[in-house]
């Protein structure tokens, strides 16, 4: 097994947010924390890494949950594993067995409400070519359902880059008293959050696609009032042996492991708390970015105008026509691309793609930009 | 955060089998890997990291199924997130909610069964010194329990280090037709292991802890009854968008993120592949190496005799005696060994200890020994 892609500009959408700072890979393996990989665990005193204080990853958490606006911070096994634990309290908590959540969400949501019986329904979207949720929709939605057992919205929607009112939904979710969450993966590590703001029960974050960290890792962030449940302590009790294990919570499988990937996250995580400063910067640069690509062509940005996240989803009728006639069919973008050092657009598709500049200097925005002028004026092959 | 073990020899049984190679570290540094954390993600074409062929996760994993001996493996969040998969298939496919484990087992074991809402009934181990765990007695809480469940047992156990007899066991729960499970979180990369040989349904794996990976990462084994019930597809559809979700495994978050621990363990497989051959050599050092820490006084090994494991868990009234004095009490014992380099003993105790000498060179297994034996020369220093 090798890697392919050394070196290549990335530009997959649901990676710009995960690369890890150069010296941080340095550290993780200059400074040995590669030679076992939960090192931490050494100093483990009470049984969880949550609780672990060298290095201090308790202090840590307690910074995440504050960065977040949040009141209590678990690190998870990604924020599947983090949406997972909430679906699970809720379903342990209701007796409705009826979510909302967003037409526009990552099939993470929906896996982990099928693990806990839960079942979506969803609001619609405003179609063809914003695709926009709105706030009166899913209040439409809570109507017709009653009392849903929780609302869960993605923040920055992994389809379009879109982003839901989060506020006002969370605002009409308090007065109804209805729990919600609010998954941040494409957002929480790359633009500033409160999670107070949203009025959210829950905060789900992805470390790897979002806070620049190896993967798997996540973050579930939670108030005072719902962190008893959310994080409640095992109760079981072996029968023979009567042993305990008070220490460890359930939702998150007793222990979610302080390994590697929770101490990149450490590292990087200075760098997260400067870089959602530069977010009014880094969309303006999306903004350009987005007028120069539409400006090759037959080529257009779906979601929402203005912009307001960095994920970009194209419709492009231009590579669909020269895909019509190359020998490597819908395969000859994401190939010419790699070709040029650029990797990340999905292979096989032309007619739409999927991409972000999130995090790159000036000089390989430009790269990317000269590499789809250059394939937008390609001769077919054959 | 800066790693303080750096260079120490390490001497945590539950690490001993997951040191990452020094080249494999290297690689996974110098060739890309660690700059995305699931970059293996470029060439998913299918939506579930365990179906990539570039690089081949898909091929690899039946590797793993074959060495392990069964028929399908899925890569998870850890051995704990192997074993909620098996519970999760067993709470949704029986309508017994009592599942038998061994008096020995791993918190995760019990922990995973809290999860899905089993309870844990337990067959008596045999009692100091040895703690052994017999089929008889397993076969006797079977008939009293009329139908468990699962009978899940752990191969070698964190305790003692006892090797259960998981063929036998795997016997009596073939012939009455009971799900078995063998957690072999322990062994499972160190020892030859053949789950048909075991008669097991599901073989559970710690890649972290006994594969020589970066964590954290695991692996759940089954034959083909089991597999399609194991791996169920994802059967929820969202009402408004009609979104279905085929290719993601429920029991397995959807999908489990095929991120750098999997790389690294599958840079590590050939390792694992030769070093098992080993395993009689290594109980001939280990064998000595007891021999020679019972020399230095009031110091015995617990669990059975001989023994089959690396983890040895020993009782040590001698160091017992010196903590008493000695102004850093019961921490003494920690902080002298890693004073002189070697780490891995639990903080604060002194009247029992548990440590692994598994991988380590001739050398290094000397140092271990003048170690102990310096610190068992030890005045009271106040």
């Amino acid at each position: 097994v090798s890697y392919r892609y050394k070196d290549h500009i990335i530009i997959n959408p649901l990676m710009r947010g995960g690369i890890v700072p150069k010296d941080v890979q340095k550290k993780l393996f200059e400074e040995g924390w590669t030679e076992v990989g939960y090192n931490v665990c050494h100093d483990c005193i009470e049984g969880r890494s949550s609780l672990i204080t060298k290095p201090g990853i308790r202090s840590f958490l307690s910074e995440v949950a504050e960065f977040y606006g949040g009141d209590e911070a678990e690190h998870t096994f990604g924020c599947r594993a983090a949406q997972f634990a909430v679906m699970k309290t809720i379903a342990e908590n209701s007796e409705e067995k009826v979510i909302i959540s967003d037409p526009n969400s990552h099939y993470s949501t929906n896996i982990a409400a099928e693990m806990c019986g839960l079942e979506v329904v969803e609001p619609p979207h405003s179609g063809y070519p914003e695709y926009k949720v709105e706030a009166e929709k899913v209040a439409e939605k809570i109507e017709e359902v009653g009392r849903p057992a929780l609302v869960a919205m993605t923040h920055a929607d992994p389809y379009y880059g879109n982003v839901a009112p989060v506020k006002e939904i969370g605002k009409i979710c308090s007065e109804e008293e209805i729990p919600y969450m609010v998954n941040a993966a494409y957002t929480g590590g790359v633009m500033p959050i409160n999670m107070k703001e949203f009025n959210a029960d829950f905060l789900t974050l992805s470390a790897h696609k979002s806070m620049a960290s190896i993967g798997p890792l996540g973050f579930v962030i939670t108030n005072y009032e719902w962190s008893k449940k959310l994080f409640a302590l095992s109760k079981s009790k072996a029968d023979w042996t009567g042993r305990v294990f008070g220490k460890k919570i359930p939702n998150l499988f007793g222990c979610s492991i302080g390994a590697l990937p929770l101490v990149s996250c450490i590292l990087s995580f200075p760098y997260i708390k400067e870089r959602v400063k530069n977010w009014e910067k880094e969309m303006k640069k999306t903004e350009e970015f987005v007028d120069a690509l539409e400006d090759l062509g037959d080529i257009m940005l779906l979601g929402e105008r203005p912009h307001r996240h960095h994920l970009l989803h194209f419709e492009t009728p231009l590579f669909w026509e020269i895909s019509k006639t190359h020998k490597r069919k819908g395969f000859f973008l994401a190939e010419e691309m790699i070709a040029r050092g650029i990797v990340g657009l999905h292979k096989g598709l032309s007619k739409h793609i999927k991409l972000s500049i999130y995090g790159l200097s000036d000089e390989e925005v430009k790269r990317v930009r000269d590499a789809f002028e250059e394939v937008a004026n390609l001769k077919p092959s054959n």
